[in-house]
């Protein structure tokens, strides 16, 4: 049903608003006409020296409807904050008792700009443009993949890089977990 | 005219596309649905060693109406890199002549959350919720402001902090400007 | 006493390796010959958001042997990981149950030069020619200042830009506690 | 002859002071005691939007005597800027019509620790504990490598981190080159 598929976020496919629910036709409309405003946060698991030891990942449906690997990503919504964004799609996704630490730094790592063109920056959404704050987000608590998510699970950074989980994502999250991995230092 | 002033950038009246300008009822639905993605680039003057010996700033309408000192500042455009945006709106305001220096590094050095309500983040904008991606953009070649800037004047870290040119400035600029020294190690 | 001077960090009069202590002759030959590779830790408390909230400083004896409010700060030692030195630091100076989180990203925000002309660089260092990796580190527990610190503070962003709180600092500390809230987006 | 290896920058076997070059027996008494204070520098060709297109490499003897591709590199003196370090390294390194643009923000994009013990970091120099800051460098002008450099080329970023470059670099530098092509970005 089209209500219930919209309260959804597997496929992202409806807007939120300080006002309630975008209706889907007002998401289409807005989605043709300008860049929507994204977070990705990768969780991590740190040692007591502050050191990434694991990356973790969802599997999910992806925007491109595969079943892929992929960090928590959502978009802002209307009158929010950036930290709150991140503190809202990391308990939807890994549960409320996972403790995100959200970096006291506002800056992202990177900017990932996604395209509904493959080729315009090897970041893929066939949805939108989307511009996307990424984060690298230290998880203190236990993750229990909610709503949509299969399965989560935790890699190590040579593990992560692999070719083997690799195959598993789609849309250049491959490359967004190397990107993530080199700013902490820890990419193999 | 209604017409005249979308097509200006003073007061940002006007979300372009790729597919062309917005109507301004499309615009007044699209800025009430999301936050806007912008940039904000702040030209600076470098030495040779690559410090920061000036920073630019322009006198014009800010988005609440007063004649303000401001940097560089504009929309992404839906289908448009940051890095097309940035040059775009440094071309604009800057001239064709500036030679503006993109960093890099696609991360910028803060992130700018602009809202409706002057009380939520300190950066206020009347007209929107606005995420914007600031950069410190080192100029190379000569300025001459195009279009709705009335003046373009550098300023020393000192003075670019003094309660002088601090007075001139709204919407929290002022501020932008002292994160912007700071990042390039320069607030006084 | 000569020796338990050494022991202590007030003056930071020491140089440790991995094989023991430097007596005071290597210690002033070395110091006139390279720079010292140091490390800033600036102890902060943050809300749930990620959002700084307060700044820690400590009371001691500076380098420049005047009681004066500034972060933690020491050397890096032969051998040493730059982690370990911000983790024995940090504990050393607030003691064994502050839990600082060290960031997973080794790069600092900035990095400080301390010369023994105080022209130089605005940050002054009688002793020495210092290269600090300065960090904001997030302390979740208990702070009890140990050693040579006469008191640990915190203070909000306002206070720690104010008036009377920079009057507490020397050799450019002050500024180094603006950077620091500039890079966390906090800075008045 | 010892004079004329202490000269060269090779081996990188002489550390000099704002008094003039160390002995060797002072050289090798203060790499047993302190780190020393290293910059890295990854010059790099950008496009008119500021994206990298290509990265430079010398090909030269590395610390571990082997011929290595490997990015410019060197000590920071005592006395001496770290801006005015890269300028020094740069111009030793890629001549004197490279026209290096040091970037504005002092914080380097990685800091690397090479350690004698090439288990205890993956960066390995047999020489000392360096503590080296990373920075890219986009290159304007052109390269005439000069003194112990017996080549320097341009690779795109996909060449740089392929089977064949990496095997032609030693002690962790192919790690150092995809941290650099990461923090820009345009890691593949």
């Amino acid at each position: 049903m089209s209500n219930v598929e919209s309260g959804t976020d597997t496929g992202n496919d409806t807007l939120e608003t300080a006002h309630g629910w975008l209706s889907d036709e007002d998401l289409e409309s807005t989605r043709a006409r300008v860049p929507i405003v994204y977070v990705d946060a990768v969780p991590v698991r740190v040692d007591a020296l502050g050191q990434v030891t694991e990356i973790g990942m969802l599997l999910r449906q992806a925007a491109d409807t595969t079943i892929s690997r992929m960090v928590v990503s959502g978009r802002v919504q209307f009158g929010e904050l950036i930290r709150e964004a991140l503190i809202r799609h990391c308990e939807k996704d890994l549960g409320p008792l996972a403790f995100p630490r959200i970096p006291a730094n506002p800056s992202p790592f990177t900017v990932i700009e996604y395209f509904p063109d493959p080729a315009r920056s090897g970041f893929y959404d066939p949805r939108h443009h989307a511009v996307s704050l990424a984060y690298v987000v230290p998880i203190e608590g236990d993750c229990e993949p909610t709503q949509e998510a299969l399965d989560m699970a935790w890699y190590t950074p040579e593990e992560a890089v692999s070719v083997d989980v690799i195959a598993e994502m789609t849309g250049g999250h491959d490359r967004l977990i190397r990107l993530a991995l080199a700013h902490v230092g820890r990419l193999p």
